[in-house]
């Protein structure tokens, strides 16, 4: 069932979250549906770090390590992040990249499964994901096995050491039931690792509720933290003392500042920092984290269902030619929606230059995500209205449209 | 020979890099000798984040990779730092921290040394550097092995995969001979990393007339990136083909747009990066690598030399119970330099409630950096002023001096 532009405009009138836009520099003239992408900018982060850098760092210095509490930012922002994702403060460690932190997390999983040297995933999975997987693989003696994901549970077995898994299929916005594979995964003696990236800020995770063991995700998403924003890790507080992170540097120690030659593991998930975090980097995520500031992730994922219900009905009745690729069912589904198009990627170009932002994903998918925050159902409605424009007139068909950059 | 403040004003005056200190924003009332832990504020630093996150972020939001070249920055900043290290420009990538940087060229040196399991260091060796190296040993089946420097010659065999080394020891500032080492590791048929940290930027490097094959460093050092700036490494052009990164994270696929479910390494030093960086954090280190536009680095050590010998000429003068515990000839020396105090700590938290930042390594070293940049003689001379007037009241001998922060 479609809205009008007028129900759109009510709905957004009566949105619980519709104060939380105002925490955003959006730029004009644009609709923004790729914060599944990049997160954009909130009106809080300038300052933010210009504290840091010019009071902070400019005028304290080296002091600012204890003076400004430098040295506890990764669990400070961690303690932020957890209520996102259904996390006790003490789980959760905001650090590096995503791709470093789920290297960690399975290698300590491999290494508390003496004996079993697979990792299992699906065939489908976010590439960089098995990219770490396979760099992990060659270097641990391990194998990494993926299948597809109705495959899943059958390939666990006794030679599983980890399953890796991503909540949320990036391209078609799929959701895994975390509690059904997380216990599967149990069942089999194997722990399991879940990637927040496409999930954590735009729908209801809940890692304690599932059961979860590890989870990593992205700090640049639905959590707007900025460009290659450091990312995160969770260890569920009992594994934490059995598990250790390969990448034993000295924020992981137990001593720090003792200069120890050995390394002794900090207690609890400090163990699992690595070198120095960026603290520039740590202020614009912690502006990030501070959008979330009064808001339940119960809303956040019932208007997420709203928008992307809205959507899928308003292109499927006027956009002929698009075909939903993303499951129909809203508790299949995270927060964005893929519709596949013969000629997606010139259709998405088209769309941008109009100023709807989404993204192609090959081979012929157009990508838009939702985020709760920020996006609202007139955003919606004059997004399609565009996109249906687009595609009556056959606007997209240009060969500036087709000309491929390097990121898309 | 010791020098009057008139001396040092003078030498200030005809100081080729005196132009520098005014690209750096130094707190008025203060002697900066901690560069060597954290360099300061450059001027340019928060010009150059607003334009990242204001204009870039703000303005162009996901666009910003391809038009303001995002993508590219880990290769941009490497090329920049190139020619402080005595690199090529594409042989420096600006990634991750120097930790997992670290790691990652252990790994791939491990891997391109099959039949050898043994990573050979230093006893004294900075303690992360350690720590790191027994974490691969452990996940890699590798061994550590760490013999006192003058052992290190004696101690590469034919079972030694790597041998890992800092130029610069952090705390005596004791120098290595770089090609040395080097070339006896490649005769023990290993390969040599070097960690640069404590000395590129202060000291002149060179990489490349070293025959090094492998070296990570820090960006918040002399290098002025801010507090936790990205780290770097360097892969000597030649072994690039043949090592590849553990950590394959996206950011090092040969096209990782593609999301290709097989990782294929990118060609050439790129193929080193792992996940996302952050492009905040690499907005500032950028400003910090501008510091030294224009700047020799024979000019930089020929002043990092004349600063430190003039320091302890006259702590030596005017300091009793101060003992070197630096090399007394500065070619076998880096740009800082520790006297040793039976109650270190305490004197240099007098000094720091002076003004004179330093710090302080356990048991009793009180450290001082001399940044070629922004440190000049009469800072030497006003430095040493208070020191001798602290030692010679015992103005140190206070309980506040003596109670211990969390990070010294």
């Amino acid at each position: 069932m479609t809205i009008s532009l007028d129900e759109a405009l009510a709905l957004d009138a009566v949105d619980p979250l519709r104060k939380c836009r105002a925490r955003f520099r959006l730029p004009s003239g644009i609709i923004y549906l790729d914060g599944n992408s990049l997160g954009p900018l909130p009106v809080a982060t300038a300052q933010q770090i210009t504290q840091t850098v010019e009071h902070h760092w400019g005028g304290d210095l080296i002091a600012s390590w204890n003076k400004h509490d430098w040295i506890g930012a990764s669990q400070r922002l961690g303690a932020k992040l957890a209520p996102l994702i259904g996390a006790r403060p003490d789980e959760v460690l905001v650090c590096d990249s995503t791709s470093v932190n789920l290297f960690k997390l399975l290698a300590a999983a491999l290494s508390a499964r003496p004996g079993r040297s697979k990792i299992l995933s699906q065939t489908g999975n976010f590439p960089t994901d098995l990219y770490i997987a396979q760099g992990l693989a060659s270097l641990a003696g391990a194998t990494l096995k993926t299948v597809d994901a109705d495959a899943i549970l059958a390939a666990l077995g006794d030679d599983s050491a980890v399953l890796m898994l991503t909540d949320i299929d990036y391209r078609s916005g799929a959701r895994h039931d975390m509690a059904r594979f997380t216990s599967a995964a149990h069942r089999a003696g194997a722990l399991a690792v879940w990637d927040l990236s496409h999930s954590a800020g735009a729908i209801a995770v809940d890692l304690n509720a599932a059961g979860a063991d590890l989870a990593v995700g992205c700090g640049y998403k639905y959590l707007n933290g900025g460009p290659g924003a450091p990312g995160y890790l969770f260890v569920a507080e009992a594994l934490q003392p059995a598990l250790a992170s390969p990448l034993s540097g000295w924020f992981g120690h137990a001593d720090p500042f003792a200069f120890d030659p050995a390394y002794c593991p900090a207690e609890g998930i400090a163990r699992f920092q690595a070198g120095t975090p960026s603290i520039i980097a740590m202020a614009a995520l912690e502006a990030g984290l501070a959008t979330f500031d009064g808001v339940s992730m119960g809303a956040i994922e019932a208007k997420s269902r709203g928008l992307s219900q809205a959507f899928i009905a308003l292109v499927e009745q006027r956009c002929p030619g698009l075909t939903l690729a993303s499951p129909r069912d809203p508790s299949a589904r995270g927060s964005h929606v893929v519709f596949a198009h013969a000629d997606g990627y010139a259709l998405m170009q088209a769309l941008i230059a109009r100023g709807v932002i989404g993204d192609f994903r090959a081979p012929d998918l157009i990508r838009f995500g939702f985020a709760p925050l920020y996006n609202g159902f007139a955003d919606v409605w004059r997004a399609v209205d565009i996109l249906a424009e687009i595609v009556e007139t056959r606007a997209w068909d240009q060969p500036r449209f087709r000309e491929r950059s390097r990121v898309t």
